[in-house]
């Protein structure tokens, strides 16, 4: 009975596994879609959100199902209900990529980016998708170390979201209030997908250590 | 047995409606200080974010200790755990206060509003501490007619959010491009602030029915 318990609470921690997987390449897809103004890549990305909702929803039923049949303590108790709030967090990261991918249908064939800024959301995309894959690793493995480092490369996404917002509000700014305000959302969806990747593998170090690494919503309010 | 575990249900649902109160008052003191540059204000919202999050974390608690000494199974359990997620929505909420009362803080002594959208923002949030407010009495009164309401005052917060942003993208807007970033940021707090109060009543309905109207986690992309 433990064993088939056990068995199962592996196939959740597949389930998240495919979820990181499939937002990454949502944000992966999104940003080409942004960076190269490609319609049908960003149609791609919003016809696929709903999949991602899908398994957010099959993750949790099978999270309550856990609960109500095996009625789980301690450590496996903190597991399931980690896998819930993981499960919202990544449900979560998929629906900003899906914002990325409508703002670049919605100013289509204009590219969202003016050239001074497209090289700030290229780093972005790379290091958040690369965040998603690492939350990905870190699942499957329980490596509290390796969720530890997360925080570096969310330093990495904070760093860039500051100056790319010294970038629109210096004077030398030649593109405009409508793209200022295209811009600043940009950087605050790709800021919190980030954030969002952080708490998932935050959530894997409170199930291995029982300790939470500080707040799992912290965000910066810029 | 049974009636002791009810009574702790009954104090979950305390705790929450008593985030519920706290978030309103956040919000309100947050709209205030932003309105009037008021910098005590702002500061009283900021250092009493922790509490917000204390609360949080003490239903939390409260929640998985249920989970692990009665294992509540159906309705019992859903409740339980939509608790979970209401408590997060609601720290959430605090935080998007905090980021309000922040950027009050940020500008002082000047004002961060120019004067054609600050009528906008009285109204986001007087509507956005109703939504709060609402939802607190729901939480008591798992009243589903009420839950389903908020899904107007929702779309009004959403109305006023879009209005705003023709506002800032007119080629009339003279108060530059800093301005026109602060006020959409301002504007998407709002209008998350205001998602999450009805995902919060959307779980209340969801104990009350056993079905989930909608997604929880819709919101406007703008």
């Amino acid at each position: 009975m433990r064993e088939a318990y056990h068995s199962e609470l592996g196939v959740l921690a597949d389930q998240l596994a495919a979820m990181c997987s499939m937002v990454a390449e949502a944000m992966e897809l999104a940003t080409r879609a942004l960076l190269d103004a490609n319609l049908t890549i960003a149609e791609q990305v919003i016809s696929g959100d709903e999949k991602i909702d899908d398994a957010r929803s099959a993750c949790e039923e099978h999270a309550y199902s856990l609960l109500a049949l095996q009625a789980p303590v301690a450590t496996d108790l903190r597991t399931v209900l980690a896998a819930i709030h993981a499960a919202e967090s990544l449900e979560r990261m998929g629906d900003l990529a899906l914002h990325v991918a409508k703002a670049a249908r919605r100013r289509h064939p204009a590219p969202v980016l003016p050239d001074d800024v497209r090289g700030y959301f290229a780093e972005l995309g790379r290091v958040t998708v690369q965040l998603a894959r690492k939350a990905e690793v870190i699942i499957r493995t329980q490596d509290v170390e390796a969720a530890r480092a997360l925080e570096d490369d969310d330093d990495v996404v904070d760093d860039l979201h500051r100056h790319l917002f010294t970038v629109i509000m210096d004077k030398e700014w030649q593109h405009g209030v409508p793209s200022a305000v295209d811009v600043t959302l940009l950087g605050r969806f790709y800021e919190r997908y980030a954030d969002h990747a952080v708490s998932v593998a935050k959530r894997v170090v409170f199930v291995v250590t029982g300790r939470m690494p500080g707040s799992v919503s912290e965000d910066d309010d810029l």
